[in-house]
């Protein structure tokens, strides 16, 4: 193979080495990248209110990233991520990606761009330039201990799970990643985001309930049913097809969609043959 | 057949009738019956903040049933009621009844009890005495106009959902009862309880996630690939077989269940194979 590779894997994450560069996103990033500030204590007034102030805001806009990861240590506070923690340790993969702590690394575009069509380091380049996503937009967070090794890699594995499930960047396709995360790995992160995003659908967009009710029930199927995805380095894997990197997941897209789009399922008008019910006055 | 008939369907509801005994419910009235005034602006100081109490008091305890229903019109207010109402009237099946609106009506549980077992009427007044249903629990709703018919017809049929799903009266099989509601019926109501029903999850129950979250997705997939049973006569079908109920309205719980226990998804411990991922140091 002629073309430079597109990426080494950085080592294990430790405070001496320089920090590689941020994993892409394709949300927007309203304000300065400011590195959350993990395991803080959120417990107070004025932290509440910003807490408050977030979810209000984020309830609006869920696009507005910075609103949304802000909320992480609420969702998400110490004793949350430890159980996180204890419950990812009892898979095989996991408990080895805690000790090797593999990240997603150092990102070379113009290499990935190089790369043949059909692979996962193609289809994610692509994926950013289709969405016009910012790869500095998202901050990157170190990985001292195992809780902040999950949100670390969580966050920089985030625009991969979109390429490895086929959701879009859209409020509906968030959602189905955020489900497809918590049958995954039962982050309460995720979970707080459905709770919201479903909140966000009754007050604001009513319309979209069936295409984001879709893409979560979509993400929840693809996400009992595929290996566990957290802790892959993905950074060994950018120059694979991406139906095999699939394919070694579980990840059958084509077996959810088709329960989706079930040819049993009656369209709208054949839904209601008038011979389905018996006559309706006695 | 000797058995005398359970129930005969009552004339669709004027107020020259007198009101039919209320359908049944399993859920918890912990509050003295009280008619909630459909239609009445809620939208005044005292009224904002009894809804709001009533909010909190039901995210705590999804059970209590006098709080969420006095949720309704807050979720689902007069002008949704509307634009539902408009949507079920594309539907020709939906359409008829508004004009026949057929109604539960009286329930003679000892005629249900004597129905060969197996038939909808005894499989109903089993699941009642199953779940310790007081079937004089809920209010009767009159059902005047279009909106109060909607309402009215979706309460007293709760419980025949219940039954034709399959779903358990515990707070997962309450998700997921408004999963299939809102798909089958587009519901604001069901999207408000399912949005408050994964904050309660969140809040207070975070273990059964799992479970929850799977209730939802079969109600969804249920209620998507189903035949419209709004407005269903279910008076005329107490003495049908519940198979043949279920099949005349393309409810194939066995197809559904089968998704969701799909033999392809690995177990826990097969879920992480060692040879599933690449090795994880570069």
């Amino acid at each position: 193979m002629s073309a430079p590779r597109p990426s080494g894997c950085p080592p294990a994450s430790t405070a001496a080495v320089p920090p590689p560069r941020p994993c892409a996103s394709h949300i927007r990033w309203t304000g300065r990248p400011q590195r959350p500030r993990l395991g803080g204590t959120m417990w107070n007034p004025v932290a509440n209110a910003r807490a408050a102030w977030r979810m209000a805001r984020a309830l609006r806009d869920p696009e507005k990233l910075q609103d949304v990861l802000g909320l992480a240590p609420v969702l998400a506070p110490p004793v949350a991520m430890r159980r996180l923690v204890e419950r990812l340790m009892s898979h095989a993969s996991a408990a080895q990606a805690f000790i090797e702590r593999p990240r997603v690394g150092l990102l070379h575009l113009a290499a990935l761009r190089a790369l043949p069509e059909h692979t996962l380091g193609r289809a994610f380049v692509d994926h950013l330039e289709a969405n016009q996503v910012n790869p500095d937009a998202l901050p990157y967070l170190e990985a001292r201990t195992d809780e902040e090794y999950v949100r670390a890699h969580l966050l920089e594995s985030h625009d991969v799970w979109h390429v490895l499930t086929g959701f879009p960047t859209s409020v509906a396709g968030e959602l189905g990643i955020q489900a497809f995360s918590l049958a995954q790995v039962g982050s309460p992160f995720a979970l707080g985001i459905l709770a919201g995003g479903l909140t966000n659908t009754l007050l604001y967009a009513f319309s979209q309930r069936e295409e984001r009710m879709r893409a979560i029930v979509r993400g929840w199927l693809l996400g009992q049913r595929a290996r566990p995805l957290f802790g892959a380095p993905w950074c060994q894997m950018w120059e694979s097809p991406l139906a095999e990197v699939r394919q070694r997941y579980g990840l059958d897209l084509a077996a959810v969609d088709a329960v989706l789009d079930d040819p049993m399922r009656p369209a709208m008008e054949v839904r209601n043959p008038g011979s389905a019910s018996p006559p309706q006055s006695c």
